[in-house]
């Protein structure tokens, strides 16, 4: 519970070769460097507004399990990982000050209980004062205005006049973390790369005829890493169960029935997060189900292709829409025009969702509701599970994410209705739902799919 | 986050027949029933005594992490559990009143986003007055005196006039978990059987040479359970490694040298805890090491044959530390008397942890630091990580653990001492250490190991 979790490896993967790989680090490097220097500005700008000597980011620690003496899991707080990378390091403080250098309290107790908590090999370490400490206790600050952010207890800072998560101040922190640096990019597309490998494995364990569990075990084994360590719980959603958006069982028997296979998985790399969703026939689908299939990618490509600064997110949930209506008429599920399907409600039945939201060291990074003056932007009313709500802006990653479900307590809403060809519906009961799913960096250059093409 | 867990299967695992697990199943259901009537009736007491006309249980819920929307990882608080076995069960409430049918508020909420939340085909189900409900407040209660248990903030239960979480109520509910029905020994006993399965896998992987992930890919995908699902975080520790107590990582490349295996795993069944260690020697082992394993596991059985009502834990304890004097002087790493070799604190630097701990719904169950009235009784000044300072009882689980270890941070204080063979414990060092562990059931007529012994 106390440690670092997997180490960012040095090490290539199995499909890479060293050399490719050696040319990564090295730009990362150069690249995180940047980062940082950036950072700093950014930063020192936002403690000047708020006229404050500097912001101690607490990293957080993870919380004991009631009458118990196990513990929850745990992700550092935002912030703190921005600047960091690590995604499990307790009990550790960042202290920023404008025109210092960062100074890292790193909790590093002398433990046998445990192997020591080590930095990784990156130049932030170097970039940064670093103090090793056995304490969990807040470091000493010196006079000044400071604020704490993080998961603080009002007592773990009562012996000093901070203030604590400032709203104002929040907010101008969340809004740093939108527009991504090109290291953070070359993080999520590395995250990326990883991720593609596990479902590339998840698709061959599902085809030869494995159960959840063992497809989750196929995408974990591919990948390197735990179960602890991904960025969210995987859905691996075999036949219906994809139609439960969330799906969060792992059933342990095989199906003799395979119709399809959702997979919704991820990787943390330096902090940063892959989340990528593919979805594959099986060898008893429907026939009319891959087409269907074929369809959601298309839309989908479309749908990246139209991502541009300046495009609105909610004009694009909206031509998602347009595209599903499209493709329902298209593969006669549906029998109106796109335009009565959209506007009656039946393709928000076949796809209640949103379609993404922002990435990045959080799986649904901050400040998708808020503008740029820091302005709450709610979800309209059609739309309500809509993450992002903002224009689009260079530098700003997203996920791209359009979906078909058979969703029974959504369609039941709309039995009787004669647009709706029920029998081709029925057919496609056990298949559970289709979502194509890519994370994408806004540039003034077009679209960028950090998302590998599967083999 | 909001599931059950994987459910209690009714479905058989590979290696056992279909038959006899039809007998564990209708033996189980038996020993449940008599499981309950025996908590109500012991409750009644309690709740009696503490002149209240019920008490409401909270299951829980799982802790969202700060400044996100992902949350941490949940199980259910242990007073919830011993009434219901459900380890992941979210937003749930029970109400315990002498005399009436326990009530569970069930929260299984209509959710197109999880499958909705399901009840086990266990008798409790019927035996209880069961309401299923959308909201995740607290339930009505009617007029009385009550007190609520769990992880409950003041202000979820500000409308009423109860007590939450009082001290004396909690203690002795605390104390009706340290006995375990017959019930609870047979889910033990399945638990043991099943985390078996894995140790047997995860000695098999290690010896074809795989790295600490892939050994516990083999141990998670043996006994079908999840990383999520495992009672506490498996410790799988190569060689070195062995010597971290709680080592924390899982290496994902193979060691060349292979000297030895540290497995601590084990599997939660129907919320009951198994909890098993074993050491293995690799290919690559120093002649001294197999010796070393062969006395750890003979101790540990004298240590067992021991267990019965009224020896003290902290005497067994001592009696340990005796056998550990014995075996590493037999094995020449250390040149005294047994005496000296524990006066001196030379069998603590190779052994720094207790004996053992009571087990049930939680791993390291509850009351262990009680006497039946009540009352602390601290840890010994010798033994301050010893988990069970009572004098057994029939009807307790324990954990016997023995071990030795190469521990760098502890056996520098002895630098210099000569009755320490240092050439000896150096050929050791990449070894880690040894720790075997059973979990056995103390009755009236003698030890009752629930973990079998492997193949």
């Amino acid at each position: 519970m106390h440690d670092l979790g997997p180490r960012p490896s040095r090490h290539p993967l199995p499909h890479r070769n060293a050399h490719a790989w050696r040319g990564l680090e090295v730009s990362l490097d150069v690249l995180q460097h940047e980062h940082l220097v950036a950072l700093e500005e950014r930063y020192s700008h936002v403690l000047v507004n708020h006229q404050l000597d500097g912001v101690l980011l607490y990293s957080g620690h993870p919380a004991r399990h009631f009458g118990d003496d196990q513990h929850a899991s745990f992700v550092t707080q935002g912030h703190f990982m921005h600047w960091t990378g690590l995604a499990h390091a307790a009990h550790c403080w960042l202290l920023i000050r404008p025109g210092l250098r960062p100074t890292l309290y790193f909790h590093a107790p002398d433990d046998i209980w445990h192997l020591p908590n080590t930095l990784p090999d990156e130049p932030w370490v170097n970039h940064f004062h670093v103090e090793r400490r056995q304490e969990v206790t807040p470091p000493a600050l010196p006079p000044g205005r400071f604020a704490v952010v993080g998961d603080v207890a009002p007592t773990m800072t009562a012996q000093w006049d901070v203030k604590i998560n400032p709203d104002g101040l929040t907010r101008d922190l969340d809004a740093l973390r939108v527009h991504k640096s090109a290291y953070e990019v070359a993080c999520l597309r590395e995250a990326n790369q990883r991720a593609m490998l596990g479902h590339q494995a998840a698709r061959d364990a599902f085809l030869g005829g494995a159960c959840e569990l063992d497809i989750q075990f196929a995408y974990l084994a591919a990948t390197r890493q735990r179960e602890t360590s991904l960025p969210y719980g995987n859905i691996i959603a075999l036949n219906a169960h994809g139609g439960v958006l969330h799906y969060q069982h792992q059933a342990i028997r095989p199906e003799a029935i395979r119709r399809s296979l959702l997979v919704d998985a991820g990787y943390r790399y330096r902090g940063y997060c892959a989340d990528i969703t593919r979805t594959w026939p099986g060898p008893h689908a429907n026939q009319r189900f891959a087409p269907l299939v074929e369809g959601v990618t298309a839309l989908q490509r479309t749908l990246i292709a139209a991502l541009a600064p300046g495009v609105s997110f909610i004009d694009l949930h909206e031509r998602m829409h347009a595209g599903l209506a499209d493709l329902l008429i298209e593969q006669r599920l549906v029998r109106t025009s796109a335009e009565a399907a959209v506007a009656s409600g039946i393709t928000r039945a076949f796809c209640p969702h949103g379609l993404g939201h922002l990435l990045g060291v959080q799986v649904h990074d901050v400040a998708g509701h808020r503008d740029e003056g820091g302005n709450l932007l709610s979800p309209p009313v059609g739309a309500p599970f809509l993450r992002l709500t903002r224009e689009l802006q260079a530098g700003m990653v997203v996920t791209i994410e359009p979906g078909i479900y058979i969703i029974p307590m959504l369609l039941d809403a709309y039995r009787g209705n004669r647009e709706i060809d029920w029998d081709a519906v029925g057919s496609l009961a056990d298949h559970g739902g289709i979502r194509i799913e890519d994370n994408i960096h806004v540039t003034l250059h077009g679209p960028d799919n950090l998302t590998p093409r599967h083999e």
